[in-house]
């Protein structure tokens, strides 16, 4: 790259962002490397270590976050403190300028082996239309919804990342009132944020304790067959209607680097349990503000900042029953919708079960998605001294 | 032991049967390896090959069956024939002998390391009762149950092997219509065969292809707290209720030992969509009996033939969709439950949840487990020849 202080300048990505990914060069047949990124520039990890401060070499070897995932906190900030240092130091210029790569001339790859995968349903105002749409004699929440994040295990081993095209799955689903085999004629996405924890352990957790294991977030598009789910998801919840293809955003967002968008928690309508309280933890809200693209056209604005509960909440829920945690392990946060029409975080939403379709300048009208549209979430959050922390993008096309 | 030929005429795990298990030797700090049973041995397969066929070593080098799951059907085919000719051979007495350990002198590890976990809903008997006791006013099967085997993600991270005591679950449920949190007050099991996957590949299978993605057969107790579970599971289904343990026995029996136990599925109500139909392909019900022992009592058979749907329909059906099966996913029948009372596969059916207490000669009288309680499940299959297959046993201790 020209120089590492031009790639600070870079708003999003600058040194108070640093977000990790695993990354190729050139063919895709040489090995992943662990890289942050830096600017327009990704930064392979383990060479820049060799020369700048060898005992780091051994947590960037797997090509992945796999090995940091299973250290501890402490390692994390030394070793976020340790990048941070090489960057913005006159003395390393060339050193980082010698391992950097243009974005463009790398491939992503999943940057950590996912473990299980735990999807929540933590936004009000999306279970709300969820009850409008489907249950119109009776809309309410479900009845533990303000008492508990109410969530289920989703499909670890189809988690994709972006840029992965995402093939239209089959199943069984009502047609014209008639149960059919077929392709999803009900194809959706569902914008949420994600997180991966780090620094496995026995539940239960403390509220308090989440940071400990919780390492950092992306976005999540959890793709959704909403005819094959309606077909088969009574009583045991969603299934094969959204298994197929999970899709993630490359860079994860160290939690270190959201400590400027960190907000309080919606007021709570019903008192919490103890283990869910956060009136007195530090907050773990997070006010990020993420984009909806339908092929290239933005469709909605859904802020992450309403979600009834937070990450903090959610990963002390996962535990609460004694359930082990482990390093790797991914949870979802749901689907993100604001109160207005353009918040709404699912295209059953925007166009309200396909009754009010989306007209796109570039491609018509659309209930839902047809082959070859495609889908891009981005997301953006405040940093420290009025810098943006970017998360980049989980973009995915659909074919047939 | 004293000679192969000794522990060849043991019931249930004679040379039709030697299902596979990863042990340790003493005092737990030794490495695990690869065994498979022969009567009550357990023999040590890694250095058995180096003596009689060094080709076979890699297969048994990671000491649990994962490299083995991530090779071919042939390859399963020729190690488990190499196998049984080393320990019929009358030339190899002196190498098995040497190699094979009293099972009392051996402790059973986690014998593959899972990834996906899937619980399927598949005894017609077990989803009428659950209809019975939950709906008495629509005790109706759900609407796709005849269609489509119901299934749903659980937590892979928390399968563990027979022996491990099970700690009793917290979690929010209702005491008396007030809603609190506190330990899990209906604790309760669910006998199941369970299946792991090997020969992974990207979505859809042939139903008539199934054997070539699924490896082997074990015991399985879906442990789960009643009460935390009906609190939470409306909309997406069963989370915490389920996700703090999910118990397996630790002999995993081949395919190919259950040839003898095939038999068809029962007669169909309604037909079947083509890729579930298996009319014509080769019968993949199997013909196994479980016995449930609650503080060492019987207190029920569960018969697996009665399922409905078939391992084989289970595969195909997950990955219908176009998703991915990789080797190590897991996937569980759901609760057997016979026509009789003696039959069921859960206690909350065999005590009609609560209603009808059952009495143990030691111990009392039981709605629920309590703590200290263990159970064990054990489950045997025809094997060739006049021949049983003996699956052993999965037991569990609860702890307080």
């Amino acid at each position: 790259m020209t120089s590492a202080s031009s790639q600070l300048a870079k708003p999003g990505f600058d040194h108070h962002n640093l977000p990790y990914c695993s990354f190729m060069i050139g063919d895709g047949d040489a090995d992943a490397k662990l890289g942050v990124r830096l600017g327009d520039h990704v930064l392979d990890l383990e060479p820049i270590a060799q020369e700048l401060d060898a005992s780091m070499v051994g947590w960037f070897a797997m090509g992945n976050l796999d090995r940091i995932l299973a250290g501890s906190p402490q390692m994390w900030a030394s070793i976020r403190k340790a990048i941070k240092d090489w960057v913005t130091s006159d003395k390393h210029g060339e050193v980082i300028a010698k391992h950097a790569y243009p974005i463009e001339k790398v491939i992503l790859r999943m940057p950590f082996t996912p473990n299980d995968y735990v999807d929540f349903y933590a936004s009000e105002q999306h279970a709300l239309n969820v009850g409008k749409i489907f249950r119109p004699q009776n809309p309410d929440l479900p009845a533990s919804w303000k008492q508990l994040p109410i969530g289920y295990h989703g499909r670890a081993g189809t988690l994709i990342v972006s840029g992965t095209d995402v093939k239209r799955p089959y199943g069984l689903r009502r047609v014209d009132g008639k149960v059919e085999f077929g392709p999803c004629r009900f194809l959706d996405i569902e914008a949420e944020m994600g997180f991966v924890c780090g620094n496995g352990v026995n539940g239960p957790i403390d509220l308090a304790d989440a940071d400990q294991h919780v390492f950092g977030a992306f976005i999540l598009n959890d793709w959704s067959a909403r005819d094959i789910q309606a077909f088969e998801y009574v009583p045991l919840g969603p299934f094969l209607g959204k298994s197929f293809a999970t899709s993630i955003s490359p860079w994860v967002v160290p939690l270190d680097a959201l400590k400027a968008a960190r907000i309080s928690t919606p007021p709570r309508d019903e008192p919490l349990a103890k283990y869910l309280d956060d009136s007195d933890t530090e907050p773990s809200a997070l006010d990020i503000s993420l984009e909806v693209l339908w092929n290239d056209e933005s469709v909605s604005s859904p802020p992450f900042k309403v979600m009834y509960y937070s990450y903090a909440q959610m990963a002390t829920h996962m535990v609460v029953n004694g359930a082990s945690l482990r390093a790797g392990d991914v949870f979802g946060s749901g689907t993100i919708s604001g109160a207005e029409v353009d918040q709404r975080g699912s295209f059953m939403e925007l166009t309200w079960n396909g009754a009010e379709p989306v007209t796109l300048e570039n491609g018509g009208t659309r209930k839902s998605l047809m082959d070859g549209d495609v889908v891009e979430i981005t997301a953006k959050a405040p940093g420290p001294d009025g810098s943006v922390i970017d998360f980049g993008s989980v973009i995915g096309r659909i074919t047939g």
